[in-house]
């Protein structure tokens, strides 16, 4: 990579190859289409991304940092955290830009085995989000309002459930499908992860 | 499409493919590599298939056929059935073709936005799949053996998350998500799915 762009510069470089991976996919991406999601020339992108690859990294880069941060910030509450935390990953196929992000991961994920930096990134990304529902877990399990699971096993199994909702729901626009999968979800929980007597917050996850 | 060949040399084709997508995925693809895993020649592919679209087109025509006719053929009980279609689904990820075609798979999807016929064959696959599943719940309720549950959110749900394993498992080899979701599976099956005293086929799923 060339010189790194300034930190500003770098807040509209994210959001521009986020809006053109969410319009056009890896596949179509070109320096031409990013350019044309920002104020800046094409030119300004050639000095400080020498390719679509780079343009993708700081992507990635700036993508797990976010996610970790609007992750965190959640309620404190583990029940309240465990849901929000999951009607963010699952994600919402009405919103155009989620939808194309979500699918521009898996493209981007499908490309891992032949693309070292995208693997070190993306598997950065997943055990970083898996580890996140690990501690929302332990923390429910610590207050007495989940049961004793074993939470890196529910946290793989939610985090892999939510991600498999790019699939159908995202890029298939199944949409019958993300509401099953919410209201299945929503019975897993009150079944096998919340204690008796806890009852989730309304209207997250299932509407 | 040029003229379509002969049904013995499809499924030599569609062995081609396979293979050549398991290895390079579908941004790798070409016909050259398609011809390097078959007995014909790249002449014999480029006069019945004028695109590298043609050829993975072939491929998921024959993947919808064989799978359908793979999840159709297993065991009769409801309870074996739904156990071994989802291991078959959930895949292997120690299997380097299966492990290929798993995320080629999750490319195609990422695609499906932007190309009809991927879209058209990936829908109608996943509907197959998630109908195959509601069958043997309807199946399993109609004999006692699994509870009243919704059976179409059910089959939602399970397709949704064996898709899941795509991405962690097996495009970035994180094998311990792979045994974490096998068990908490199998743990949601049992409180959720089957009727009390009924138990799975022992070491599927859960090896």
């Amino acid at each position: 990579m060339s010189d790194s762009p300034p930190p500003t510069a770098r807040a509209e470089v994210v959001n521009a190859v986020k809006n053109a991976l969410a319009t056009h996919g890896y596949a179509g991406l070109t320096t031409k289409k990013v350019a044309a999601e920002s104020e800046k020339s094409e030119a300004f992108f050639f000095y400080h991304y020498d390719t679509k690859d780079d343009l993708v990294v700081a992507f990635l880069d700036w993508a797990i940092e976010h996610n970790r941060d609007q992750l965190s910030a959640l309620d404190d509450d583990p029940v309240t955290r465990l849901y929000d935390a999951l009607d963010f990953l699952v994600g919402d196929p009405a919103d155009d830009v989620d939808r194309g992000i979500n699918v521009a991961m898996m493209e981007l994920l499908s490309h891992a085995p032949h693309n070292e930096r995208f693997h070190e990134r993306l598997t950065a990304y997943e055990a970083s989000v898996i580890e996140l529902f690990v501690d929302i877990v332990e923390e429910g399990i610590a207050r007495g309002q989940f049961e004793e699971v074993d939470a890196h096993d529910v946290a793989s199994y939610l985090v892999v459930t939510a991600n498999g909702t790019a699939g159908a729901a995202m890029a298939l626009g199944m949409h019958d499908v993300d509401a099953g999968v919410r209201r299945e979800l929503d019975r897993y929980l009150r079944t096998n992860v919340l204690a008796p007597g806890v009852t989730p917050p309304e209207g997250v996850l299932v509407p």
